[in-house]
Formats: C-alpha cells, sequence, structure tokens
C-alpha cells in the first residue's frame, strides 16, 4: 500500500471520524444543506416540515445497511469493483438468474426503459387513473399516449374486467399494460387471483408491467407478488425499489425482474450506473428482514391509529396496505395541500380525478401527530362514518 | 424531533463512529468486500493488483468533498431534498443557465442518450477508431452503426479534414459526430483550432457530442474546453464527468452541458436518478480547485517519469494529455494484458486497430514502481528511440 493510497484512506476516515457523534451528523448535515441555494429550501426550513408527501421511509437505513455503505467509501473512485455481489443477490433471493435482473437507480428507472423499450413507435400504455403516473408521462415524453380506465367507483379497486376488454379491444395499439400494485396512490391491492385474470385474459404476449414498489408494507394473504409469471415465461416484467422498506430512496438502487428476453430488450435503454456504496447497502438490506419487520408494523400501527382517529373524527379513509393513505375532504385537494403546508405539513399531491382525496405517507410518531393537530385545525369534526370505506 | 428520528440518525452515527481509525475503514471494507460472492474476485485479490485499467484516480476524493458526502446521509431514505444546488453550481461553474444541464449518473450516461436521441431512426454516428467506444457500441445495441475513420497513421491524431468529408459527403445518413478530446486511449488532444475547423466545415445544424472526460489533466494552451460553442448556440453537446479529476466514479456524477433545446430533445431518455451523497460531493467538488491542481499535478509528474522510463528503455510513449498513455509494445496486446494481470498488475484492454499498444493508467507512485518492474521484466530492453512518438 503506498504513501497516497493511504493518505486517501486516511482523508476518507478523518472526514468520517468528525462525525463520530450523532449531534455532529446533525449539525453538520444544517450547515452543508443551509447552503442548498436558489430553489430549493434550505435546511432549516426542510427541516421544519413533517415530510408526509412522497411515500418516504421515515426512519432511514437501519444500522446494517449503513454499516454496509461506509464499509464501501474506498471504491468510490473506481468502477470495476466487489459489489457485494448484488445481481446475484437479488437474483437469489427471488430464485431467479442474473440474466433476468436488470439493476436500475430506483424503480423509476424500470418504469422509464420499460415505456421507452415497448411503446416505441407510438404503442399506448393501457392502465388506471389515478396510478402512480411516471410511465404514463413518460408515455406523453415520447410522444405517445395511455389509455387510461377508472376505477371503481364504489370502492377505488382497479377493474380487471375492463382492462382486459380494453386490451382485446384495442391490442394493435397497446404496447404495455401497467399494474401497480399496490396502487398508488390508494393503498389497495390486485388480489392474486384478479393478476391471474388479467395476465389470463389479456393477448397473449402482450408486456405486463407490475410495479411493487410498496409490495414490502402488504399484510394480506389476498395478495402475491407477480415474481412467479416471471419464472412462469410469462411476458411479465415485475419492478421492484429499495426506496420504500429499505429506507434508500436517496441513494437510488431498484431493479426489474423479466424473462431474459425481455431484458435484453430493455438494457439498451437502461443507465444501470449505480453508486457503489447502495449496491453494498443494497445487498444488506436485502439480507436484513428483521428490520424490515420492524419498519413493517411501525408503518402499519401508525397507518391504523391514524387512519381510525380519522374515522373517528367522521372522515372516510381507503383501508390501505401501504406506507400511505387517502382519506376524503370533501372538497378540492389543492388548496388544503397549501394550507397544511403553512402549518408546516407536507401532504401528498393532487390525483386527478379524486382531487378530493388526500393522500398522507406514514411518518414518524411525532410527524402523524403533527398531521392530525393540523387536520384538526383545518377540517371540522363530522358525524362519525359507518363504514370503512 | 420524533425519537423514531433520532434512533435513524443515531444508527448512522453509531455506524459512522465504529470508522474513526483507518485501520478500521479499511479492514470493514475488507471485510465486506471480501464476501463479494460469485463472479466478482474478493477483496484480498482486488487489492493486490495495481489497478491501471479503468483511467480511475487513485487518489480518491479529497477531504472536502468527503465531508461534504458524509453530511448528506441524511437524505439517503429522501426524494426533495436540499441538494447542494448541484445543477445550480455546474450552471455557475460554466457560465450556462440550469436549462443548458442535463445531470447525469457519470458521463456514460450522457453518451448512451446522446445516442439514443440522435441515432434514433437508424442514424449513423461518425466518429475516429480508436476512441472511447461507449458511443458506438450504443448505436449498435439500438440496431445502427458507426462509421469509423482511422486516426493518423504517422501520430495517431484524429484527422479534422477526413471527418469534415465524410460529414458532408455522407450528411443524410449522420445523426451525430463524437469528437472524444483528449481522446481515450490515445491521450493525444484535437487542439482548439481543430475543433473550430471541425464544426465549421461539418454540415450546419449536425449534432456534435464533445467528451471532455479528461478535460481537467490538459496543460497545453492548443487545447480549450468547447462550452463556449454551446454557449454560441451551436448544436453541441459537452460531456463532463466527476469520475476522473473527482475522483468519484463509484459515485456516479456527470453532465451535459448543451442548449437548452437539445436538452428538451434528450431528457425523455435519460435517468437522471442520481445518488444524494454524491450531489453534495459533487458540489464540493467543483469548489475545490486546490485538490484538483494536486491531483493534477501527481498525474502529470508520474506520468511523465513514468513515460521517460519507458523511452529510456527503447519504447515508444505517445505523448499523453491524460491520465492514462500508450506505449508500443511491438507485439499483440491480448496475452501481454495477461502476463502482467499474472505479475498483479492490471493494464487496458485492446483498442483495435492499435492492438500492438498498450493503455496503461495513472497509479500511485507504488503502483508505477510495479508496473515498471513487470514491463521490463515482460519485455527485453530495446534501443532507445530518438523521438518522443
Amino acid at each position: 500500500m503506498s504513501v497516497s493510497r493511504r493518505s486517501f484512506l486516511g482523508g476518507a476516515a478523518a472526514a468520517l471520524g468528525t462525525l463520530g457523534s450523532r449531534v455532529d451528523v446533525f449539525a453538520q448535515s444544517r450547515n452543508q444543506a443551509a447552503q442548498g441555494g436558489a430553489g430549493r429550501p434550505a435546511l432549516d426550513d426542510y427541516d421544519s416540515f413533517a415530510h408526509l408527501s412522497s411515500n418516504e421511509n421515515c426512519w432511514g437505513p437501519p444500522e446494517s445497511v449503513m454499516k454496509a455503505m461506509n464499509s464501501a467509501w474506498k471504491y468510490s473512485n473506481r468502477y470495476g469493483y466487489p459489489d457485494a455481489n448484488i445481481v446475484g443477490e437479488i437474483a437469489k433471493h427471488h430464485g431467479v438468474k442474473q440474466e433476468n435482473i436488470m439493476l436500475t437507480a430506483g424503480s423509476g428507472e424500470v418504469l422509464d426503459v420499460v415505456g421507452t423499450t415497448y411503446l416505441m413507435g407510438n404503442k399506448k400504455v393501457l392502465g388506471v387513473e389515478p396510478s402512480y403516473s411516471t410511465v404514463y408521462q413518460h408515455a406523453t415524453s415520447i410522444k405517445t399516449t395511455a389509455i387510461k380506465l377508472p376505477l371503481n367507483q364504489k370502492d377505488y379497486r382497479q377493474d380487471m374486467a375492463a382492462m382486459i376488454k380494453v386490451a382485446n379491444q384495442r391490442a394493435s395499439e397497446i404496447g404495455l399494460v401497467y399494474l401497480c400494485n399496490p396502487n398508488n396512490p390508494t393503498g389497495l391491492i390486485v388480489t392474486k387471483q384478479e393478476v391471474k385474470q388479467l395476465l389470463d385474459g389479456i393477448p397473449a404476449g402482450m408486456p405486463v408491467l407490475i410495479d411493487e414498489a410498496y409490495h414490502h408494507f402488504v399484510d394480506t394473504p389476498d395478495y402475491a407478488t407477480s415474481v412467479p409469471y416471471v419464472i412462469e415465461g410469462r411476458r411479465v416484467i415485475v419492478a421492484r425499489t429499495f426506496s420504500k422498506i429499505a429506507a434508500l430512496a436517496g441513494m437510488r438502487l431498484g431493479y426489474a425482474i423479466a424473462p431474459a428476453e425481455m431484458v435484453q430488450q430493455m438494457r439498451p435503454y437502461a443507465m444501470s450506473s449505480i453508486n457503489a456504496l447502495v449496491k453494498h447497502g443494497g445487498a444488506a438490506a436485502l439480507k436484513d428482514t428483521e428490520s424490515q419487520a420492524k419498519i413493517k408494523k411501525m408503518t402499519i400501527d401508525l397507518r391504523e391509529k391514524t387512519s381510525s382517529d380519522l374515522r373517528a373524527y367522521g372522515y372516510d379513509v381507503i383501508p390501505s396496505q401501504t406506507n400511505f393513505f387517502m382519506v376524503h375532504i370533501g372538497r378540492e385537494i389543492q388548496p388544503v395541500i397549501d394550507e397544511f403546508r403553512e402549518k408546516k405539513v407536507l401532504v401528498g399531491r393532487p390525483f386527478p380525478p379524486m382531487t378530493q382525496h388526500m393522500r398522507v405517507s406514514i411518518g414518524t410518531a411525532d410527524e402523524m401527530e403533527r398531521f392530525m393537530k393540523a387536520f384538526k385545525e383545518i377540517f371540522p369534526a363530522k358525524a362519525k362514518t359507518t363504514a370503512a370505506i
């Protein structure tokens, strides 16, 4: 080991050394981000908000993941380096081959790449509205369009029969079916029977992108992952992310699981340009099922408590299976977002046509208390609802 | 601040705290990466090599950059966060507007996105061979081809007159001109006069991608960046990276500077999905010109010493302006790569048709000594050359 190399590692260690107490971590972050500059809130401003707008994992990565990421600093200047075998670990986790995995910088990259690959030549994407709109936006950006079906009026669930009907009637126009399961922003699942119904009912070979970003929060036997359909060889792409249960949104890691042939079709449009630290963090996260169970429980407990409080206050809440929920506020959401912001609580954006619902992400207990306090200041108590929906 | 949030930061701090000495950083990295798994060398194996194969910056990020990155851990679970105004800082650095910047995960993303955008519909890319082949490979992956002109036989320089001639003769086929300046793998610049000659000589409006990955190592007044052509409004895209002078290859940060209209054309195909830590690191790197000057000097000193030793030993070295150089070995490179590998020195891959040259990246003083020792074991001394080329 040369003097120069030592000097680099020494520098890194010195930098890390200054962060040896939790106070320092926080103070240094504060100072740094306070210089955030134009167009971004300064850190003091950032920290003053309850962040319930982006379905983030408020608890951050568990210690096992932080340790793994910090162990990889020495590769920060390298290209080919020991990467904790992240692709192999993901493949093993799902019981698929490495050729079935496309590693991406968050699952947003999967959505864009699938869109580019299967919508080229003005093919359309078929899905519901509201749903996670990245695929629809990408379709617009590459000059094609989406066929968006409404949710069931009664219970906000996705209507598989309607989807199958349109997929067959307009098969020649459609390049891709998009299914967000559980759905964002409603938090509702498509049952395992319904997924099968969809895959069996649409034209054979029509590509289906199933976005399982919130997979790890689901707590019902009615739901199942769609990875087995990939293993079966169906033209299904499952998108997963380390942004939610693993709390690595800012670090950027996700992946697609798909038949090898589809992975090959998609690769030219994927960057798969992944940060060294998060490769190590992701591999550690896959193994830390204990932390995931803890995050899941904390999330569900806080979600159910808040939902229950809102119902007791007289407002309908859609029963969610994710780390967010929707509450029916009975008036237009946009001005309400601003009222919450004034009370230092950030809530979700409008999801047309459900513009009288508010999407609320699960934050810490403290953040949820701040949310309920703000809610009660903004909305009057109403007669209690009788049903969950 | 809630207990939960504190607990997260405490966890982060605790993880960082274990890294308080340089021995620990190294030991922990070693243990982690030793678990690298199949398909990747275990860490002991990785560390046993002199890494002179990938034009990395062997010294790693300077302390200012490490500090900035470590200050941003608290955003590892977030989406919208204070990001050190990285796009604004880059724009300011170049005297352009933010609309002229496309932030990417390394400059490889720029190359792919430019390729996808301007080669769609089977347009061809025009450039020289050998050069950095990512753009040519991407052209192949999206089912089109490259028109590759040879370098000057005498001095390995890029022939602007030939490029202009072909660009005009085959204008209707060509979607993009690619110019790597300085060129990889030769390390030779295209002079500022030649760049102007090229831009003035090709058909008006033909997009030109100028890859300035090694910009910061150049030390001659004959060279200049092509950013002013972007400001002039020419259809020029300049690619830059934080992987080289800023030593952030593993962290993934780069950008394109281009007319706003071109940035808009490219955006749909870019992921721009960037790690939170490296946004802060990049902003710090832009400001740490002192460290960059130090890296540049160490690199040039070691390059010139090694080049001079090789010439004294009787081998021609192409006079480089980058953090790598090519030496003429007089026989086919592929088996030689293997011989060096056996001596625990990694050197560059073959760059057809220059398959009797070896590309060597600049490593630490220790690594360069190991390289020279291996070179002398593999190759006999020859009569001294009279010229630099």
